[in-house]
């Protein structure tokens, strides 16, 4: 199946202990259609200016990505700027310069209509529901959101988790979108907003996947060296909506698999600056490591 | 089999945004006594002061546990205070008095110099040599530490890493041990010091194996209520120890298994204050939340 994503397509520039870049490919719907394209058609939606380079485009292509939903519009491309210390947990965000993401009004081509599984990265939710209208009978709607339009603008991001059968978010933005420190409290309210599956990204603590009364608990995959933390979470979404329309199959225990494809992406992402690691994996390397969790979280039953 | 270990018996004063409790019993060695006694006998050394009142040498002895090595000296028992906020992660110690602890000299009753399996909770590690010197070849000695010796009495900790098998410490502690930020690298630096294994507590976020070049990764029980984190890396090592302890099997595969026991009964104590929840489980009890850890972490295999 076909994998429908929209967020930003940006340049950033990036600083950690192990060294430092200058306006390299980034942006969420960057990292999630190069992780997804491992799994699936992707069909991305975003804009960027008359300074994106060409190479930027052959790249997205090669990894047989749809970029006519790609926007060339008259500035500047998205540029974000950060920052990481030797925890490499959190960034501090240095610049953000929306450029020609501040006037983006998402339009779809029309052969991205009737695609089946849709992302909505993060970004303003008045634009997460306006191209969620676009799409004929999504069969799966996932999204991202982050403190910012947690804060800024609940009541429509509140209307567009109506909509939504999966949030990804971070436990930080668990506990604010939900104003209840502990996450297991946490998730039963964010389940009554709407979606029926909640999945808490922790960084390098893994991952949380909550839905009606059950709970998953996916480790992240321990490393040596980390180089980059930049776009993990949207690789983990990439690597876990890819593997969902791939298969087509929502049930929980596809949604768990989906989840550990999912961190293995993002494993592989922070190795590297940019998309330096996962632009060019082979589909072995995905699978290797998926076994490398299974014998992570290997313990017996009780005999 | 039969485990002896030495540590502290206390009494905490905690606060927490749930409620407060005064001069409740306490005490890494008690914590851990407690979990360790629904798997095995125990043997315990430690020094009360005259203030210690029988009933809770009465709640020990109720536990089975073994408390002739329990020394009762002129003076008052340790005493610590600590404070959580909300997120309930690291406690903020108020006012510590180490009492009678402070000339405690650890002399073994002669019945336990032949146990076999030895726990050297979070004291001096000058002490904790002395008591590993009193007893006949163990089978298995392990050991926790602290900032406070890491800082402040390093040489000595690493004389007794040198004879110890498997260390416990958090993940703050094997930053520190090792200077090292990466926890696989602090873990690979830590092993070199002498333990074979190294197991690394994250609290909320379960806990690290490092063995040789292999990784356990365990997750924590997500719990909708956490009254009180006093003790639970305690609780953890006592049902560790205490399953180790039992089946004497140190093979790598059931020291996944004691990790899982750890975690249960860890999960359980924080479940109230003090040893309120651990002082009375039914083993059946530890064995379902044994199996809720296996849903928690079931993924399939690749097909």
């Amino acid at each position: 199946m076909s994998l429908l994503v929209v967020g930003s397509v940006a340049f950033d520039s990036v600083k950690t202990p192990f060294g430092e870049v200058d306006e390299v490919l980034g942006g969420s719907a960057t990292y999630f259609s190069t992780a997804a394209s491992y799994f699936t058609e992707v069909s991305l939606v975003a804009v960027v200016g008359t300074d994106f380079p060409e190479k930027h485009l052959t790249f997205l292509k090669s990894r047989k990505i749809d970029i006519e939903g790609i926007e060339k519009q008259d500035g500047k491309t998205f540029r974000w700027k950060g920052e990481y210390g030797y925890e490499l947990n959190e960034a501090r965000t240095l610049d953000t310069q929306l450029n020609v993401f501040q006037s983006f009004k998402p339009k779809l081509p029309e052969n991205y209509k009737d695609k089946k599984i849709v992302f909505l990265a993060n970004i303003d939710p008045d634009l997460q529901r306006e191209v969620l209208e676009q799409v004929n009978k999504p069969a799966l709607v996932a999204c991202d959101t982050m403190n910012f339009w947690i804060e800024g603008k609940r009541e429509s991001l509140l209307k567009t988790l109506k909509l939504v059968d999966i949030l990804l978010i971070n436990d930080g933005e668990a506990r604010e979108l939900s104003g209840e420190p502990n996450l297991v409290k946490a998730a039963s309210i964010i389940l009554s907003f709407g979606p029926k599956t909640l999945i808490i990204k922790q960084g390098e603590y893994g991952a949380l996947m909550f839905s009606g009364d059950r709970i998953f608990s996916a480790p992240a995959y321990p490393l040596e060296s980390i180089f980059d933390p930049t776009g993990a979470g949207d690789c983990f979404g990439g690597g876990f909506m890819g593997y969902l329309s791939n298969t087509m199959n929502f049930e929980e225990s596809n949604i768990r698999k989906a989840i550990i494809f999912g961190s293995v992406m993002a494993s592989y992402n922070v190795e590297a600056f940019s998309l330096d690691r996962i632009k060019s994996l082979d589909y072995q390397e995905i699978k290797d490591r998926y076994q490398e969790f299974k014998k992570l979280t290997h313990f017996e039953d009780l005999s």
